[in-house]
């Protein structure tokens, strides 16, 4: 055991020695470097199993870094293109703790991936042990690491003695003595319970985490005019490999999320230019995953390359939801939507696979809620919105972006709602809390956010349209995000905060209705400008009124009417506030227009051989039009993860599932076909899942969890083989649902 | 050019490809590998000369880094021993640029720490090059930079293209585009000037910094009953050397800064514990440096070492200062303060070597008054400064000390005062600022601050000494923070702050005379606990109200003779509170009693062997007594920077310069011999030095910048080959001084 340091010999030359020279801390982890070489490159987050040891850090920081990692793998053209905002770090030197209570002495393996000290009841075991024994008895085992390249981890395993997400862990741990050796005050020290992501063997270092991959090949080939086009069949992701590269000179990589963009050299977004010296065939397969469904290949004369194929790299995340129904045209739309959901659902959440490939909180937000409907993975959850939110001091907002911060808050609620567990409220209020006063003190004197110096004030990819001023649609998110904080505030313990929220939150309401109504107009306006309401009319306040339940029933119909079924105001082209758009009109019953909404629109996408769903979809453009974005040939993405929405609406809206209570305590089921014939699906829940059938004459429906409320719209009383149907409306029966009951119900759909 | 990313090559295995895999930041930077195995190891900061390329990055982000990797040096008995405050992290994405005037085009070298990439007004360069063209005209060149592990630095150097600190960086340079590829309100970005540190060559990585070293022998070695005692003659710090190294086994290596504590298997502070497998003579050097004066070596039987020496390291730092007199005494006290002063310097001003190494707030503020009359190194002070500070958010006091976050302000307006760089108070006020607001945030109903939770009141290792309640020394030294917190918002352009702070600092020293002081004790006591101030006096508040000018004529005179004359009042037995009385006394006119009391206190350190000044002194302990603290055996360092004082005291009241405007631009000398027969010596100003020799009858000087103000107690009027003397008092007289001028003055010293 080499106690203290490392040695180093004074006429060593070789590379490996002069590598550690810039990498001391790695010579304080030897044991690990055994484990660095037997990984095999990835793995993949599970459900952590309870009993089994797991590596964990300081809560939010492996997120943090993972996003990092993930954000700065963006290209364009070959050139790095990092994100433009403050990118926060984990904490460098953090402390681990936990009492234990054994019957017998037991030994405990350390690894760690960082410099560290052990402690047993605060006294210091000698150098970097391996292992270690603890003592019968109570007894605390602590754990102090310093790492600045990587999160600072451990992982402990005895037979009792295991790092699990009941450890404690701090970043200030104020464990001082004065001059006779007396210890310190440690009362203003915060613990929070440790980060964990059920990586469960000593061998899934944090530091190395990865997604898993598996080989694809194309699905064909032809020559052009330079060198080889290879085509995958669809829009896919992952990293290309050359097999039986040899010879010396180049190798170039057009990617191509179209046929277009692969071919044109000159204008592709992201390429590889390569350098290569092989003496004899070698495979080989490029460091960077990108996204693409063509490539083109083109080599300098002396360099050969004997077949292409690629690792599609991937978030092994399972399919919990389902969604099947009668028209073929829709099935279709489902699935390319999940190809979608499941392109974009990578380390995080993020927006696009070929451009951005970062995480961005509004794009994140629909992901979220797509996710209740299909995946419903709450880690994949909670990672993206640490992540997005980073650390204190807030300098900005999230993405720089306005009404990205303010989603932040929505989702937070939201998370809680479909999942049931408080402990992300619990752990990040602080950042919560942190965030709004931020956002605050940004308020003008009428108590209204607007744009200030350095403010993205985003609401939508839309030509002409003002972020001037005083925008509505940022007064409701807000409105919307105060009424969040009071609810977490509550459950974070602190009811001082979430009255003087949900004060804050009514003043900004009636407010908002003051300022912004337009009983003429039926519809909130779009913004004020120094003061006055501007006669402008566009669909995002409204929109958004309208699911938050912000208008009365004759303000509801008066934007329906007026707004959202109004041609004369701006059309919507992203499928990012279609999203909203369409849910405003399922929360008012207009399931049947938003299927044909669905069927034109996603399906309009198809019929131009779309493979994925894109960022923006326009109608009235053509040919290769559609490619083109931020004055770009190819800058548009054709796989962004807000094209792939019907997932959330069919589950929502048609299948009609959601919680009334946080967990699926209660929940509502309200199905709709709209002109379907018949609809079948699954909505996950947190422990289990709601199969749902429905036609319309027969319903069958079983729950594994909650309490729900079935309520139906029949020309009579429905049927039902358990239970008793209860008339709440004319032609409107509710039925109480209980769990693991196999319910068959017949009714008339009206 | 490999433009893009890198291939893997599928069936490599060496270690090489592995290591990277782990390190995929490093295989952005191919170009530097070459320069890392090129480094000799290690180099020194140097003053910077114009026109010169040097390396840059986010200012603070190397300081942070750096103390960082230097705090975490230290161990106790082998276990790695961290501190117990939030350590911060450089920005991991930082965006540097500069704009230029080319008369040509202009090849230009780039080197980089970190994964990067380069844009020329805005349009990036595809890859990770390491020279580009420059075009003629005026054009931006940015860079932006991602690492983690280390601190994102450049390095550009072409004919007139180069980086230093004249370059602007950000953390967050809010460059988003709109969909139309508009660019966006950049407005809210703050830009600082990059921060240097005078490595001026392409090899001088920032990542690989590490302070130089020299070889060193024992003077003595002895066999002991283990092993072998070696003995380097006084205090040093470094690598111990193993010569010829041969066999299998184990080396024990005890480091004592005494005899007793390297003999004291059981009980030395530090130590090494090594495995050997050499199976031929090797030198080896240990990895971590460490201090000692002796070391014992134990080896196993079939180990065998061919000699022991050492590598010293040190801080480059130049001596500008100087100081001599008529008794030898002194000078030697002055001689063992340089030296103790010189090993406590470091990449920043540390406490003591042995134990600690880490910065502490108070140690280092009379590290900065030293260096004032020793070494004036303005990078060591801004860079302990910086460090100490560290980034928002304020979780906790610096050092988790109270008393230490207010020294922190007032060495900031000291270090303006001595430099006259208003850089660092213009770049950092906003850390001062958030600092400020954290400490004012803590006050108690009464506007005094109290130690709450996680707070440590320090003030002194002195026994029984109450931290209870609101203590009149932290107020005093909050009035004065806030003094310094007024006058550096003015110089930071801030004048509404300015005046809020000087309107706070006036309200609570009117406050603090109201509450604390006692005109029959003559004295400021020494705390209020719930609302009642105690009978208790201390010395603390009350001589540092006494340099703090805060007393009117007649409570100085009280304060001298009832508390700091005053036996009775406890002693202060550390030479960290020494430095602040004795300051008092010779502010007071003590001259002679402090000289006195230097013989007999530092005096007493060297009769007792001391080759460096100690953290504690008490003379009424005895033999080994003096070697144990904290509750340890040789708990105590016997190399504290605090020990260190006469330095200052010597060149602020005896030699008696000192800057009356910020950099010298006009200042005092006021000699004083005390009882001496001569003294001379040289004090540094920003841009060179004040010499001054003095006898009772004579005066030589010459200074190189400013406007001295000479100020003689005379029996008659002096006498000058320049200039005219004024009297100002009775047998006071007072000489302006004008630079590069020799001047000769003959008088009568009272």
């Amino acid at each position: 055991m080499n106690v203290g340091q490392k040695l180093k010999t004074v006429t060593q030359t070789c590379n490996y020695i002069k590598m550690n020279n810039n990498l001391k801390i790695k010579l304080h982890l030897a044991q690990l470097v055994v484990w660095l070489f037997l990984l095999s490159g990835s793995f993949t987050f599970a459900q952590q199993t309870s009993g089994e040891a797991t590596w964990i850090w300081y809560p939010g920081d492996f997120e943090i870094d993972l996003a990092n990692k993930m954000q700065n793998r963006r290209t364009e053209r070959g050139s790095f293109f990092p994100v433009f905002w403050k990118t926060d770090s984990h904490y460098n030197l953090v402390d681990f703790h936990k009492e234990f209570d054994l019957s017998e002495p037991e030994e405990v393996q350390i690894a760690v991936e960082g410099k560290y000290n052990i402690k047993i009841d605060g006294k210091a075991i000698p150098g970097f042990p391996d292992n270690i024994i603890m003592p019968a008895g109570h007894h605390k085992l602590s754990l102090k690491v310093y790492n600045q390249a990587h999160v600072p981890a451990i992982f402990i395993d005895g037979q009792t003695v295991k790092s699990d997400k009941s450890w404690l862990v701090t970043f200030e741990d104020k464990e001082w003595i004065d001059q006779s050796g007396k210890v310190s005050d440690q009362s203003g020290t915060t613990w929070l319970q440790a980060g964990s992501a059920n990586l469960n063997s000593v061998q899934k270092l944090p530091s190395n985490y990865a997604l898993p991959v598996k080989p694809l090949n194309p699905v064909d080939s032809q020559k052009t005019e330079l060198g080889t086009l290879y085509d995958f069949g669809k829009e896919t992701f992952g990293f290309i490999k050359l097999e039986g590269l040899q010879g010396s000179g180049t190798v170039a990589i057009y990617y191509g999320e179209s046929k277009e963009e692969a071919l044109s050299i000159a204008n592709c977004e992201t390429l590889d230019h390569l350098e290569i010296y092989e003496t004899s065939a070698t495979d080989s397969i490029l460091e960077l995953s990108k996204a693409f469904r063509y490539i083109q290949i083109v080599t300098s004369e002396k360099v050969s390359i004997q077949d292409v194929s690629m690792l599609f790299e991937y978030a092994d995340v399972e399919d919990k939801g389902s969604f099947k129904c009668s028209d073929e045209r829709i099935n279709e739309i489902y699935e390319v939507a999940k190809y979608t959901f499941h392109l974009t659902t990578r380390e995080f959440f993020i927006d696009g696979i070929k451009r951005d490939r970062w995480i961005w909180s509004g794009d994140a937000n629909q992901s979220y809620l797509m996710n209740y409907y299909l995946t419903n993975d709450s880690p994949t959850v909670e990672r993206t919105m640490v992540a997005l939110r980073g650390k204190d001091p807030v300098t900005a907002h999230i993405n720089t972006i306005m009404d990205y911060s303010l989603y932040w808050f929505l989702s937070i609620y939201d998370y809680y709602l479909y999942s049931g567990d408080p402990t992300f409220i619990k752990q990040f209020y602080p950042r919560m809390q942190s965030l709004m006063e931020y956002c605050l003190s940004r308020r003008n004197e009428n108590g209204m956010m607007e744009g200030l110096a350095g403010d993205w004030v985003f609401i939508d990819w839309a030509e002409g349209l003002s972020k001037e001023g005083a925008v509505s649609f940022e007064q409701v998110l807000l409105a919307r995000s105060l009424e969040s904080m009071s609810l977490c505030a509550e459950i974070a313990g602190n009811p001082e905060d979430s009255s003087k929220y949900d004060a804050l939150a009514k003043e900004l309401k009636s407010k908002i209705f003051e300022t912004y109504w337009d009983s003429e107009k039926g519809a909130l306006v779009h913004s004020v400008v120094n003061g006055k309401p501007k006669d402008n009319v566009t669909r995002y306040a409204n929109m958004f009124g309208i699911f938050f339940d912000y208008f009365n029933d004759s303000q509801k119909q008066a934007v329906k009417n007026k707004v959202l079924l109004n041609d004369a105001v701006q059309q919507i082209v992203t499928p990012y506030m279609r999203f909203y758009e369409l849910e405003a009109l399922c929360a008012m019953g207009e399931q049947d227009y938003v299927l044909d909404e669905i069927r034109a629109y996603w399906g309009g996408m198809l019929d131009l051989g779309a493979t994925s769903f894109w960022e923006e979809y326009n109608p009235d453009k053509e040919g290769s039009e559609h490619l083109a974005m931020y004055g770009r040939e190819f800058g548009k993405s054709l796989c962004h993860a807000w094209g792939a929405s019907p997932i959330y609406l069919l589950g929502k809206y048609y299948l009609g599932v959601k919680p009334t209570k946080p967990g699926y305590e209660t929940y509502d089921i309200k199905p709709v076909l709209g002109d379907l014939k018949w609809m079948e699906g699954t909505v996950p829940t947190p422990n289990g899942k709601i199969d749902l059938y429905c036609s319309k004459k027969e319903i069958k429906l079983n729950s594994d969890e909650g309490t729900g409320n079935l309520i139906l719209k029949s020309k009579s009383k429905p049927k039902t083989n358990h239970g008793t149907f209860v008339e709440i409306a004319s032609n409107t029966y509710a039925l109480k649902i209980t769990p693991h009951t196999e319910y068959l119900i017949n009714y008339k759909a009206l």
